[in-house]
Formats: structure tokens, sequence, C-alpha cells
């Protein structure tokens, strides 16, 4: 039973929208990431961690405690990597949905290219900082890309 | 290629579970989406943001700088949003493999159901909010729904 | 080349890696729950809670209200839920495309077993805490674990 299931799939998936959606997928995940190392980068650069097996290496006591503070830059670059969970989880999920739900190819390269060009420029405006609403347009763009394939998968598929 | 497509996709359709995971997958992912309109909305009415660059437009120096502040009903706001991260990603993951193990259409839909009132309720428990043990049985609902899709999940496919 | 992709696909997916791929999906997912009871246990045992609802049963007014506080074992586990979910959604989803872009079983496995494996050491490390640089090397193999299977990804079918 779970082979014949499997092999459905595996129809589904000759189709090049899979596979853009596949591409644009791993690339605004890689993106989300580098938000790690980002922050990794100005902890260690600003010496401002939160554990205080992290600041083992500056010495004991108050030498070493100095350092387990709040830099406004590390604070900076959690606030984006928290806006990217909360918006890329959404098209990881309702963007696969979407790819299987049978749109044209043109119309899903456009919904994935615009969501995932709007996710790189809301990180530079929010990392440079840009002046607003450069930040708050870009994260507009990919929410309502993210709504117009919910729409789509809700008109192909509804199944309450 | 959109209509051979169209087919392919309809042939899959057959696996009514797998668009009873779309429809509820998307449903809790639109709903986890409205947090972020929410906590806009909570920001906007009162006046409390994070980023110096939001306040720019209420003028310059101390007049703009007294908006940076935490706010309890955002903070509330932002709570529910990142709880809804902890419980809808595994449910994605975990759904999407259960919807693929196989179950029985009836079944499958409730737990679809079942996971997607609760996280309903768990959000009108926690803005409104509710008394507890409202948020809390709310929350576990859920999170045993989930537990249970990935029992499934082992018992058709364990492959270590 | 999409046509090829499907024949490579359908092999595959008769479909040892997809289901080990499930496997250790289910089984880090399961553990990111568990974050979730471990934060409970300690707010309840701490007492230390963030909602003023929470509190209720501990009496009225400032008798309760001494429990609204933060506890530093709660912070801690509440970052290592926060880190689960910023490394294990890549996870998610660039191991369902790596699982569909055709590795070989033995190349998956490593894959995932190494990824599940850094996780489970990334929380030890973190909760009891071990001395660094054990959470950073655990989390670093994850990381570089989720970038070779993105390569992979892009390598198989980049579509822009």
């Amino acid at each position: 039973r779970s082979g014949e299931m499997a092999t459905k799939v595996t129809q589904l998936i000759d189709n090049e929208v899979f596979w853009a959606y596949a591409t644009y997928t791993t690339i605004v995940l890689l993106k989300m990431m580098l938000m790690s190392l980002i922050t990794a980068y100005f902890r260690i650069t600003r010496k401002a961690f939160v554990n205080p097996e992290d600041t083992a290496s500056f010495g004991k006591g108050e030498s070493a405690k100095k350092y387990l503070r709040t830099d406004a830059d590390v604070e900076r670059v959690r606030r984006g990597h928290l806006n990217d969970l909360e918006n890329i989880v959404p098209f990881l999920g309702i963007g696969l949905l979407y790819a299987l739900s049978g749109p044209e190819l043109s119309t899903a390269l456009l919904h994935f290219r615009i969501f995932a060009g709007a996710r790189i420029l809301h990180t530079f405006a929010y990392l440079i900082p840009l002046p607003q609403p450069s930040r708050g347009l870009s994260w507009a763009v990919g929410y309502v890309v993210t709504i117009s394939m919910a729409y789509k998968v809700f008109k192909t598929t509804l199944y309450l």
C-alpha cells in the first residue's frame, strides 16, 4: 500500500514546476541559514554572548561575565532570522502544495522568483538597514505571493 | 503542457488523503501568517516598535525614541506566533509523511481536523486570553495528534 | 531533461531513500517537540512563567506576580528550541528535495544519520551544558550536512 502511494507521488514529479520549486526553496532556505553565520560573526566581533560556556575562553569570573550582554546588531540579525522563519515556513508548505496543484510553469516561476527576490531584499533592508518602507514593502510582497499560492491550492483542491 | 500536467495531478488526486493534508496545512499556515498582521496591528496602535527606522515618521531624537519599547499585547501575540512555529512545523513535516504512509481517509481527516481546530482554539485562548487550562489543553491536543501521526509513520516506514 | 529526471526519481522512490528521509525527519521533529515538554517542566519546577493567566492558580495579586519572571534554565531550553527550528526547518525542506533528487541510498543514509546525530548531540551540549566547542561543533556538523544536500539538489535540478 505504501509502495502504491509512493509511485503515485513519483508520477507527479515529472514536472518542471516541481523542480523550479525545489530550486527557489533551496535558495531561500540557504539564505535563511546564512543568518546563523551572520549572527555568529556579530557575536564574535562585538563580543556579545548569551551562554556562559561561550565566554569561558575569555577567562574566569567577572572578566568573562561582561561579555554576556545583548548587542544591537546581534539582535537585529536575530530579528531578521526569526522573520525569515515566520515567512519561509509558509512558503515551504504552501509552495510545495501549489507546485503540485498544476499551475502554469510561467505563473509558478513568477511566484517563486518574486518571493525569493522579496526575501533577499528584506534581508538587505533589515541588516543595512534601509529606511522604511523598504523592509515593510519587501515583507508584504513575499506575504502576498504566499497568499496567492494558497488561493490556487484552495481553488484546486479544497477538501475539508 | 498544462493539460497534461492537470491529468497527472488528477490521477494523484485519487489520493484524497494528500489533498486533505494540503487543505488543512494551508489553513494552519495561513492562520500562522495572520499572527504577523496582528503583531503589526498592535505595534501600530500601541506605538511599540523595536527598530529605530520604524519610528522615523514620528520625528527625530527623543520624540521618536519613546516608541522603541515593548508592549504586553505585542509580546503576547509574538509568543503565540512562536508557539505556532514550534507546533505547525512538526505538523507540516510529519503530516506530509503521514499522508503518504497510506492512512484511512476518515482517520486522516480526523487527525487533520482536530489539529487545525486545536491550533485555532489555541490562538483564541492566547490572545483573548482565556483562563488556563484552555491554552494548555488546546496546545496538548495538537501535540498528541502530531505524535499519533508520527507513530503511524514509524509503524509503516521505519528505516533506520 | 525533465523526463530523464522522472525516470530517475521513479527508480528511486520505490523508494528506500524517501522512507529513510521520512524516518529521520520524524525523529528530529519529535526531538524538537520534546523541547516544549522540557520548557514546560522547567517553567513548573522553577515556577517561572510569562503569562499572568498561567500563575492564577498560585493566588491573586502580588503572591502570584512574583512567578512572572525569567529563569536561566527555562531560557536555555528556549534557545535550544529556537536553534532547532532554525536548523531543522532547512533540513525538512532541503532534505525532502534531496531525497527526491536521486542520491545513492548509502550516501543519503549517511547524510540523514549524521544530521540526526548532530542535532541530538547539540541538544545535550546545550542543556547539560557541555563546554564549548561541543555545542558549536554539533551545530556546524548539521549545518554542513544540510549544505551538502543543497549542493546535490542544485547539481541535479537547478531551474532558475
